[in-house]
């Protein structure tokens, strides 16, 4: 047992740390500018591809990407460079070509893509050149069980034909979001696993109309493309676009959740350090009371519980990362629930104490805190409320007395 | 002690909830329509004149206004009706002429203002022709001491001219917004309670500019005029639009407080009971895992928990009410804390329920759940964040045993 | 609406406030130190009978009892007084006649005696001659739904017969408990409801064997006669001691819940007076860091949320009272619900901050506090555990929208 | 970064999970039932020292000692197995001569202690012949800060003479406890981290006085000692009884603070885990609604949530004994804090838990679970209550940004 990084994990996260105090969190207040001063609300700010030509030229870059396509890093090791640019999330994950949805996109088409599949998608992916959508959510159906999913996916001759809604699909609105992989059911009548398949739909198919970008507690989320909700009517696609197999939907989907939640919770993690900072920041030159909070109590006391907090967090996100990585993520399976149950709700505890000792300002947006929060609060519903990975986690415990 | 309603509050209540069913909860779907559609963002949606009409028609105006001006209701009686008003919070207030901060100034006008004043403001307030908006917090110091207050209002001849800066001012946006009770120093050198005084700042007054909306998690409340940043920058008003006497700025913030705590507690808590009826529903419709949410143990946790704290805050809300009737504001000081302590906070966690019990609609814009949850949450810093009023209640506390 | 006492209560309270002051505190060291020295350790030190003479001197006897034998007061009238009763929990009910579980055997033998069981039990209970028990729970079932006991009550000839096991029977360790009301089956396959009769065991009668004290967080609880474990072996009695008519054990049992629970909670809140008192008094004396603990932020925020909290419950346990004398106790169904959901865990967790100011000695015998909290924390079990009252009351409020 | 038990620890684990199923659980009912019959209340059941001496023989004793004296293991290496024997908290560390508070002071003889004094009593230490207690606490001052230690050890011609109060003083009346290391001061004017020094006291020397047992919640825990109050009154030994040099008394008990709050933390955590089990155990066979408490869902979220703290719980423990393997108990020291206050009081919520779902029986002496709840629920008080650690952790924490 040993809690040391290891040397290439310890020089990315120098370099990384470096990039974001030189280059990130400068551009935070012009990312703002300029999204306040944009013609088209859903458009990127132009700051964006210059960080991300700068962290390119870093060697920064797709480094959530394990093998030859990406940097090669194993779980254990990226982990901590995820939680480093969770700290500006709307700019460090986007600025390395390691947001979300691409990341897990990326990963499905290394993994799963045909070579033209991969030519034509994964390669302006890799480059930076476009941005994707996952469309599995759904509103009329729990959608955290992915076999609940109703959308149809039905074969007619050389096409498949897809109908159903979707929301809450990430990144759809920004007009650079080039390709959906579409999850639904091929099969609605087969095995129960092996009914969804996941299939590619360009941006402009005819037949997928996005409806409107629907909101987080008041954000739209505009600056990463915001949350779709997308209506499939009659939408054909060449069936060469199917991924994988038919019927191999379900497993798939399964294959791209433990990276997926790993990366959130460390991004979380990289949150909450960021609200801990700008805490104890405020609480250093605020003095409401003739003194500092810094020396109230209660906030003394939010501070330490979040440190502590903190500390059990990110132990266990690292522990799934090296379980990932030793007995991949089937035999992660308890641990990859564990920190989703665990971590937005402990980070949105602490985000919240943050905006508490900020007053006003904490709600505004003139710090990041109330929008750290609503990414953290609806972090537990996306994937599954945490109630279901609950009631899973509990079962699985109760099993090794039964 | 006896805990019925008495035939005024009866009488009010039955009137009340016909007009919400039958008017506001049909009208809320048109306010968010017309809402989305408008030209100017900060205009009030029309379907509001219409409920004002009908509301008035059927006289259920004014309803907060004790003494002759308006209904001539206590505390008591008024705060059942709040209840009500708060369960959708965007409309039955304004229908009513009954929402914040309106509420306050009139009541500032009608026992503070000279008659001149009274004719100009309150007149028209009173007939729901204008809006109005109290400027008191600052972004640089803790405005809920209001002896903090920084902005200035030096005489000068025949007028005063104020310098400062304000923000989070409610309502400001709002073009139909016609009048300003700003608190300032007239006398910062005084003694520490009688430096203070209020004064009338029309619309549109030269050296008064509107910067901008302050946000809360994401929504700017542009249907209630929002929430306005402004800077006074020698803006000049004559000395006639002083309230009251110089000096006498504190005392007239103290004697509006009261009442304001208990209407935010009362629609509060009809905020609450709003999301309790939702989420019951949700609960009941829903079946993620082949049965009714409603019937699983988590949910019902939930709801008795939001079901037992409402009742006690209620009580506690209506006792507070009671004791500022019978006593006086000031003898009711500690309990009008702590409702400010207790309400924000546990509608706040009731809110979250029902939003985790919708899933991913809970954060959206398609139920009212996620505003609400951002109105609760901002009152625990509104007004003074809850640790001030947590530190003067158990000093209080302390003292009967020192 | 009024939330005054009326004049018989007020006139009460002080009454027995005055007689906490100058009796029933100052006998709070006696009594302890009686204990200790006691050769019978679950006999009841002799203070109490002296308490209990000056007591009925006062009037002060038999408050909790509507009707003719008692006092006469209504549910509402009694509550403030056992909440005063409740700050000694050890002396002050016991010294006024009106401790648990005599209260509800004196209740339930009002009520349902025959004249011959009135005069050979009811009156000594009522005169504090002797003390009594009720033997409902069992360790093999979960007790708190009443048709799940399995105890039997056989007819045999003149007699019936029990056989069962009954544990946590308060009281019945205490030699002077001369009778025990016991709770069993009769009709075993009768209607789910009617299955249930109450019969009356006198002490030492053969076949009744009481096997052991059962613990409450280490304390046995000897001074009030212990918790025992009971053995019901071919237990003989005439059947003229059965309650009423056979079958109506149940309906019996939901009477006397009604008034059981609404004193358990008042002097629970009691309790919590007791602890915030100890609390304040701890922390104005104690200063571990060059100030005194009464200044510290966080025994601050405890003092302020106990107090706020403390409000709350009391008026919900008062109008439950007020419910139950105005509509009955089936109307007061879910108010008696919700105060058994909220009061112990409430006052669990004043208690509890109350322990952490004072230290090592929070916990042990040299306050009261330790062992307060144990009662609190039982009281989440007795009676049912909160998650059952949760359950049913979840259900009952979603039945208004289903 | 490697979560893997090295094999000399995954070797001691085997063995030491394989004595507790054949010998220490079996144990259990054995010590209870001894407990209960034994003539002398303080003497130690007899079935402790047949598991010491079955330990022995396996090699499993003195594992919490580095160096030469003991087992040789790191702290990293030990945690594991302290969890392991904290599942039977009152058999495990005592059967393996690895129970506080003789850890500790074997730590400080093998450390500082002269030759004499090792051949004294660190040799029936180590052998298990002897029990030992150390006497730092005091009810007059806040004894968390050892520089507030009041009693006074004065040197006077040879010897040093002792005056004082202490109490809980873990371990001291039973008979077998024949060695007290005292904290006091030599030097009441020095430095002020050199005032202290440690001294030997054997049992019986005159002066020193055991007045009587302290309690936690009821508990005497009269089958390791007790806790105990002591008077030193002119209370003379020798002077080469004193510990390495006067005034080394702070700098010696700060040394002995980490191991000894890891070892505290493991213990707890075994304590968890046990209840975990026992709650999973309960809930698969109890039926209280037709269907396993297992099936609850209210319990599955207990299960799930135990689960997933405890996980954090363990990693941040072992990092913090890893910390202090690689850099020192001083370099460690923040994370020595973090654990402090999140064990005691995670552990405590866990078992609370496990109460709940066991009924009466949780409060009962029928399961473990009682006493592992005062246990954890003093460690919140015990080395100092959370609160006094929390502040100091959060002020290193806001040195950062200062």
């Amino acid at each position: 047992m040993d809690f040391a990084y290891d040397a290439v994990t310890s020089s990315f996260r120098d370099r990384l740390l470096e990039f974001m105090e030189s280059h990130v969190y400068p551009a935070e207040p012009v990312f703002h500018a300029q999204l306040l001063s944009a013609a088209d609300r859903w458009s990127v700010p132009p700051v964006v591809e210059e960080l991300k030509a700068e962290a390119r030229r870093r060697g920064l870059w797709n480094l959530f990407l394990p093998g030859e396509h990406g940097a090669g890093l194993t779980n254990l090791q990226y982990a901590p460079l995820a939680e480093i640019m969770g700290r500006s999330p709307n700019l460090g994950p986007a600025a390395t070509n390691c947001a979300a949805p691409d990341t897990g996109n990326m990963e499905v088409l290394a993994e799963f893509g045909t070579e033209a599949q991969r030519k034509e998608w994964l390669e302006p992916l890799l480059e930076g050149r476009i941005r994707s959508a996952f469309a599995m959510t759904e509103p009329d159906v729990a959608s955290s069980d992915a076999t609940n999913i109703g959308t149809l996916i039905t074969r007619d001759g050389d096409d498949y034909v897809i109908n159903g809604r979707k929301w809450y699909i990430s990144g759809a609105m920004n007009p650079n979001c080039k390709i959906f992989i579409v999850m639904g059911k091929t099969d609605p009548d087969g095995p129960r696993h092996q009914q969804q398949s996941q299939i590619l739909v360009p941006r402009d198919t005819p037949g997928m109309t996005i409806k409107r970008g629907m909101h987080v507690f008041g954000y739209d989320d505009a600056d990463h493309g915001g949350h779709a909700e997308i209506l499939f009517e009659n939408c054909r696609v060449p069936a060469e676009n199917l991924i994988s197999t038919p019927g191999s939907g379900f497993a798939i989907s399964q294959a791209r959740l433990g990276p997926g939640r790993i990366h959130h919770c460390m991004r979380l993690i990289g949150m909450a350090e960021r609200a801990v900072e700008l805490m104890c920041r405020r609480s250093l030159v605020r003095t409401p009371f003739g003194k500092p909070l810094a020396e109230q109590g209660v906030v003394q006391e939010w501070i330490a519980e979040s440190r502590v907090r903190i500390e059990q967090l990110r132990l266990l996100v690292l522990k799934t990362a090296w379980l990932m990585d030793t007995v991949g993520n089937r035999g992660a399976h308890t641990e990859i629930q564990a920190i989703k149950i665990a971590t937005p709700e402990t980070v949105q505890w602490i985000i919240d104490k943050a905006i508490q000792a900020h007053g006003a300002a904490g709600v505004s947006q003139d710090t990041p805190l109330a929008e750290l929060w609503a990414k953290a609060r609806s972090l537990r519903l996306a994937d599954g409320p945490d109630e279901v990975h609950k009631r899973s986690l509990a079962r699985r415990e109760l099993k090794r007395y039964a």
